[in-house]
């Protein structure tokens, strides 16, 4: 039984996110088929280093499952690619101890969001970052999104529904880029909780826009674990899976 | 009657390249209309620093025209933006002195064409790149690419139904910049026959794969002035306008 471990592009368009659902097209779901079409065999379950919500994409999400008998990998990626063409790209793929597991063995995950900044809609990105017009105080955005490193309780940015036992998560870097007219919120953690990232982008262009008094800081935010103090959800669209590290 | 220059993107997938032609759409015809629709004023045309083909995107296209009043410029570029949602956005717009002329004072055009080296398609940068799958020398291209700098006679890479009356053109800079996965062939020159970045782009796969004897080097190809020995024209969508400079 190899432990096949894959690094994933996908674009998260076409998606109804990473998990499988009753119903819904999504990534986990497509690619159990895939592999199972090229493979000729049936295989468990296609583990992921974390979920990603519907219409986020990732440049690199890091998956792995275990096959029955040995194939030919070069094969077996080209396969899955091919089925799954220009939506999910299986970038490498190796054979790695059988313990490995993608979700439990990651150390780190990045995720980068992009705002495209300026008064006309977006040409090429179309897809990928979120048009912003509103005007943003960068210089205060960029103080506020370091307040976030550290270990927190991210209660106030928990998606509704989210199901995790501790809501307390470590961020190792979070810091705004500029490089107009692109702005890039990259984070990297040792988790999150569900839309977490969509729900510190929204609050943080809040918080440039200067227009919620009552949510004036990250670290209010965060001592008052309300998700009612917080900002809205930021676009799915504008969010990618950098990499993940093990 | 003020003359107005603008900078624009455009995302080259719905339009026949840049020129009005009957029953087509196109960059030029689809500005015009929605120019006249904002300012309710006729123009006469819209001049670009030079045509794109079809399928050819524009990071940074300069134009320019006359209104036959002052108006107010931005609203004019998010009025127009907004109209070609999407596909064509007015990134600046600025009064110039009247005998500016976008075609006629443009010193130098950049154009990039993005190549993505690997055996599975681009999910993200679909439609954007040309998705590379046979080996190439790499060395060997950076090398080629080098020796269209100068001034060269480009019979040997005009397009089919070229109309230009000389075929000799300045290359400032002309080179092969290697970021794996993406492999982009940059090149700044004082103007472009028709179609011959991707003609460029199309030989220098060809040397890189070492299929064609015949089309060993660059030198060889220039000098044959003849279109048959250079290789076959790269796609369109890979092809993106970066830079124009006055």
């Amino acid at each position: 039984m190899p432990n096949i471990k894959c690094v994933i592009e996908y674009n998260g368009l076409g998606f109804n996110g990473w998990q499988t659902q009753p119903g819904l097209r999504t990534v986990q779901e497509e690619l159990h088929k895939a592999i199972e079409i090229v493979t000729r065999d049936k295989i468990r379950e296609v583990i992921a280093s974390g979920r990603t919500d519907s219409g986020v994409h990732a440049k690199a999400q890091v998956i792995n499952f275990y096959l029955p008998r040995e194939c030919d990998l070069q094969k077996l990626r080209r396969g899955v690619s091919s089925l799954l063409n220009g939506e999910v790209s299986l970038i490498s793929a190796e054979v790695v101890p059988d313990q490995f597991n993608s979700r439990a063995n990651a150390i780190s995950k990045t995720y980068v969001y992009t705002l495209l900044y300026r008064d006309t809609p977006p040409t090429l990105e179309r897809g990928f970052v979120w048009h912003m017009i509103y005007r943003l105080d960068l210089a205060k955005m960029q103080r506020e999104a370091k307040l976030l490193e550290g270990q927190h309780d991210f209660t106030s940015f928990r998606g509704a529904n989210c199901t995790a036992a501790s809501t307390v998560r470590k961020i190792f870097e979070s810091e705004l880029i500029v490089e107009l007219p692109h702005i890039y919120y990259r984070v990297r953690g040792e988790g999150f909780l569900k839309q977490m990232v969509r729900n510190i982008v929204g609050t943080l262009v809040q918080i440039g826009r200067g227009q919620q008094p009552k949510i004036s800081s990250f670290e209010e935010i965060l001592a008052a674990r309300d998700r009612r103090v917080a900002g809205p959800t930021a676009p799915a669209h504008g969010l990618c899976l950098e990499k993940v590290e093990y």
